[in-house]
């Protein structure tokens, strides 16, 4: 007897249906822009906050009681969780799913006995799958909860911590692999530090810079073809972590030459912590070339913390997706949900509410920003704003036609006095309404 | 008579002295680590917020009512102002000052205007400092409080806006160059966006990098030999500014092959404002090499908008400069007071008691500072924390000894157990604060 | 010839019309429960930020240049803006206005003159509204603009600055009655403090709730029938101001006796500021009685000043619309636009997309909170979740049936054993987004 | 063999001793203004953060490996941790302690084992304080952790779960009056709300309302002579909690007429929470009567979320106690440390360091403090200022001898001119500073 009997296959019913258990918007084999709405979003459903947490919080205890969270044996533990797991991915209708390591498969004692597990729970994995149909979006290690990490993984101040970290990696890459993963992530919860006074940064970055060589050369050697993901976040539980935001993480990547080998994965509330909106994190990368998917959720803009909230933003995720079709949509990347339940939502029913309300709100967005492509007034703004640099005098000087000397020469020949033309905001932000409501 | 006659020159007269306009703790001869503080500490004074602000705000009229800032002939009050100016730095014994272009000169009506302008004033200004033996710290140009620059001077869409900027700078540049300044800024006040919705990044970071190209390679035509410097600010007065702090800044000299040219001239409340510390974006800085000038200030934590408030917190300065000296101090750069008094602060004294409480807190900062580096606490805990990676196993790691697999199978094989080992962050606190207060 | 010339009078066009100087939702005479959608929304634009604030911030100068804004006979200049404001207020078909009295009339040079400028323009606006229709939502003065209110108007620690403050209010009060207005507001955006190092906050406090009690004893001498607003804000120009949120108010209202006779102006942009959501601050006011009216605008969340951007967020106008109706409408209050276009955008047509835009989001926000209503599924939850407390146990506490001990023994007696129960959250949540795309 | 044998008892050493585990400025003996260090400052260890947790994140695992924490017979392990939790603020020597109910007595399994517990674990406390003379400054209930308070305790849906806390708060108040608790502490740390979709705000208040209401009937009931504290705080774990600020406080407890019955424990990192500086959320405390006590701790400017670190900063330090000193310093209050070491400050002796930093830092700012008080420029500054307020034309206007009228006829017959007054923040800075480095 499953723990979400109650919950029956939730399929798309349209708009005007009452059932709070179906899709409204999202109709996965619907066509927008030619592609079918599943390969569009690329749906992926995450182990940790969904089937991992318990509900608990730093003020207080779990309040789900999920069965598969009682004391038992590990082992045995982990095996219901996956059926409860893939039970849940199925009923739901998300393509994909994405694991830590130790989600699957217990840590154990020592790494013979890890290493043991997360076989042990990839050939269990790897029959969910084909059962199922379900496909793996990413995978990836978690390098932060056990003590150990307490100082960092790559960035330990011991280099034995930097080593089992490397295990863990290793195997989880291998076991992705495996598992026909698309990406691999790379999160570095406690890749930063709690206080300078003890931190030396050069040295730290340094250690974090070989870690990703390590892996990169990896990846080649086993001919993983999937996609290496950082996951930017500026703090929590660190004071501060080294891969802040987008633009920090593309200046470690080119300090280590490492830009043509990593992508980010962008979380909603990740940005916002940052002091970013979503849609700065998703422009920035894709203009540095470094986009790659997306950890979609959304914080709580008056809460200082990773609150995982599910997204319901439909003006926000237009505008994301407007930018991620713009660029061509998504390669290996998806939006996966990294997104868990308020722990006063302890029903069975409530995972299910959290994730159909985020897929509704994709869909609504995927379709507003397909309608921003069809007819794209917001290109054509900008290429009415920029034309200037298009013509031959911006031209000149952008490819080098001019020094500092002769353009002022130029600039003082001709009387140079430019005024100031409307940026034309209040104008665009109706356009973009008239796309999500019109 | 002088707007200032009423204060006599500041002078050092210990902290037993009651006298509210003299140095308690700033002794310029007085030498820290073999060196005289003033030497150490490279103070100057700016003319922005001292002579040019008059005391207003967004919702409100200028309180102070300089002389200089009535009506009249801008030239004549340009020149009036540049008496003031000196007549303070002065008194107050600060051995630098700094400007933009527009504080010294007025803008004009049109490029051949203040291009005369400049002109005028640089000879008025080399007068003063041959009089005063007052020195030009930097110069900078203002490429924000014209409309013409609404939209970004560098990142305008128009290339003419471009072009009028590089003039600018080509004659702040060469003005610095003939006054012997030890730097050159480039602050990129609207330098980013307002909405993205009419904004091309990718565009705008070229220009940007074009830009900074031309700079270089004018600075070394004219045989410029001191520093360029670029300051991180994360907004306002746009949205989002490109140079949003020390990491991005990084990421943005790397992308354009100009880690070499470019210092940062760092600002506590542009730190504050981008979601770090003061300390963080110090050393953040010195640990990629790019650390060149402060503006000293600091910002109100519970305001969200630039204060830049006089800095007095001991506290604080006493970690930035701890750091400054152990990176070996400063080179070109110096502690620049980008400060203003509070706009009810209108009293003539009031700009001394501004300066003379942060050179104080700076100078109780440096010698605090100069503690902890001869007995260097600090270090040793690090040294220790980090010795693993000194012996021959980290540093095989770190040299390329190991692949992602061999390391993982020599910790397997070694059953590597690591535990987590104090960090010591209160005991490493308590050990600053008995520098400070011991 | 009108500075608006060029823009038509704006009319209801449906979703359907490509103009952007139409409305796509704002059709004022459309029903919506049975009332006008002008009548519901009661819209009104502001003239300061429309039309005396020139486009300059603190980092450059204005942009726009207004024909009225150029230099010139205050009084001649004063009736051309009038006339250019109620000329921009026919054409955009808002049935109210705002003003401060320093916005209309001249503040002159000294009292007296200030009694007979505001004196000629009430009657320029008395005619003007004739003329027109166009009605007053409400009038306020401006207590912070001016040098002498750098340090408070009714908390000033010189009295003749409150005395000053009290004499525009009278005459800003009287220019309200006089024209017809349906409520006067009372902005402290200097009473709060800079610095606790100089502020007697008792002495401070016992300042305003004198001048409050002031105001309400000449509110009822007059016979003036409208609403006195307070309007709430954290801080800005001030580091703190006393009128932090609405909770604070209330407190400040209770210990002067004084919460029968005000109630709350809330901004949203105020709210955000204050840490709070928009939503927060209405549904806190409604709880404590206190709500007025609505400053309609919105932050930046990524930026830490009132940037008093248009209002154009559906889902979040939706939800306060949806308290707003639920506590039974609008009395007195309406939705001013107390909202700027950004410094970018100069064009005369700017400030009319700026306010269609604001103004079809609240359309859409009405029609959508009225569904809410019609079927209001989040009441019916509310009242499920809250029924223990209208049973008899329930009711029995409340109305002091027990005390402290009793209801322990009652407790221990039964063996009290009470569960979490699911709060619900993301269905609530995806109820909302139903109602707002379904 | 104590968990703390390696830790001698913490002595007063003096500033020049380099013993990490000694105190250098804190001597209980020392006078300061008339009255014993100790006195003053009244010290007080906690229970939870350092006794109870185990160094876990929401990120992460326990790191601390306390004996007591480990799996046993919970009233057996609850006894080590009081001789362990006694042993400690033996060897520290803080005069004072406070706990939660369920710090001190597992909960158990239902309301008869709850009350048994603490029954029996009051005995343990009663006579450890007989043995140490260690005082109890505070207790309180834990009405947050238990998943049955997912929803709030006194402001939950469910008046069961109303019933349980009024049962916990019966008997841990009862509990701290037999312990000499010199004050009883209620901190609604879920009395708040995490949407407001499903909640009713005026219900939740009044709840809320009859509580506090309940509680101190039952203070006075069994003649509890201590002090009922509230302690706001503005979110976290909730979205909102009710007790935001102090001035949100104050507006509550005027509601329900309890003005007068309670008092505030403020906590530093709340304060920065709530948007205030520690000092602006004391001073205001103050100011309204309402001070009662200190949780002295900070947060870190940067992060989010309650860091709880140890208060370490004598700048700020100084300006709170001058205050409290200001206002008769202590009554039945206190400093508490509600502060925890770092998850990585495994060791037994970072408990140590942690708690001697802070008191040292409180004897530093104490002594400064007193300075400030014994020649009060500060008060001499702020008397200047206000003495218009002390005058008669002043006195006139706060006594009511002023209508709105007749005051701007008076202002307008005598022509009133006022003129800004510096402010003299700058000033006033460098005074504190000279009082915390002369």
């Amino acid at each position: 007897m499953s723990y979400f009997s109650n919950v029956p296959k939730i399929r798309y019913e349209g708009p005007g249906s009452d059932n709070p258990l179906a899709f409204h918007h999202y109709d996965p084999d619907k066509r927008v822009l030619g592609k079918r709405m599943e390969d569009h979003l690329r749906l992926a459903s995450c182990y940790w906050h969904t089937f991992v947490w318990p509900g608990s919080d730093v003020f207080g205890a779990g309040t789900f009681a999920r069965p598969w969270q009682q004391p038992g044996d590990p082992m045995a533990r982990a095996r219901e969780k996956t059926d409860a797991a893939f039970d849940f991915f199925s009923r739901l209708g998300t393509p994909f799913y994405t694991f830590h390591d130790t989600d699957v498969a217990p840590e154990g004692d020592g790494l013979a006995d890890y290493v043991n597990n997360v076989a042990a729970m990839v050939d269990v994995l790897e029959k969910k799958q084909a059962e199922t149909g379900i496909k793996l979006l990413w995978g990836t290690a978690n390098l932060f909860s056990h003590p150990r990490y307490a100082a960092g993984a790559a960035t330990n101040p011991q280099p034995e911590v930097f080593a089992y970290a490397a295990t863990q990696v290793r195997h989880a890459m291998e076991a992705t692999h495996r598992l026909g993963g698309a990406n691999y992530v790379l999160w570095g919860g406690r890749e930063g530090y709690d206080t300078l006074l003890n931190t030396d940064l050069k040295r730290e970055r340094e250690q974090l810079g070989r870690f990703f060589k390590m892996v990169i050369e990896h990846k080649h050697r086993i001919g993983f073809k999937g996609t290496i993901l950082i996951e930017p976040k500026p703090q929590e539980p660190t004071k501060h972590q080294y891969d802040y935001d987008a633009a920090t993480v593309y200046g470690f990547l080119k300090e280590f030459g490492l830009e043509n080998e990593v992508k980010t994965n962008l979380e909603a509330n990740h940005a916002t912590l940052a002091g970013h909106s979503f849609h700065h994190e998703v422009a920035t990368s894709i203009s540095l070339g470094l986009f790659g998917s997306i950890d979609a959720n959304r914080g709580d803009p008056q809460n200082g913390w990773d609150t995982d909230q599910f997204p319901n933003s439909v003006e926000e995720l237009t505008l994301v997706t407007y930018e991620i079709l713009k660029s061509g949509g998504f390669g290996t990347g998806g939006f996966n949900f990294d997104t868990k339940v308020r722990r006063q939502s302890s029903a069975p029913e409530d995972l299910f509410h959290g994730h159909i309300g985020a897929i509704d709100a994709l869909a609504l967005a995927l379709e507003r920003a397909a309608r921003m492509i069809e007819r794209d007034a917001l290109a054509d703004f900008k290429a009415k704003r920029y034309a200037g640099w298009d013509g031959e005098f911006g031209s000149t000087i952008l490819q080098g036609g001019y020094t500092l000397a002769s353009l002022a020469d130029d600039a003082l020949a001709h009387d140079f006095r430019p005024r100031h033309v409307s940026g034309g905001q209040e104008l665009l932000e109706n356009i973009v309404n008239r796309y999500i409501y019109g």
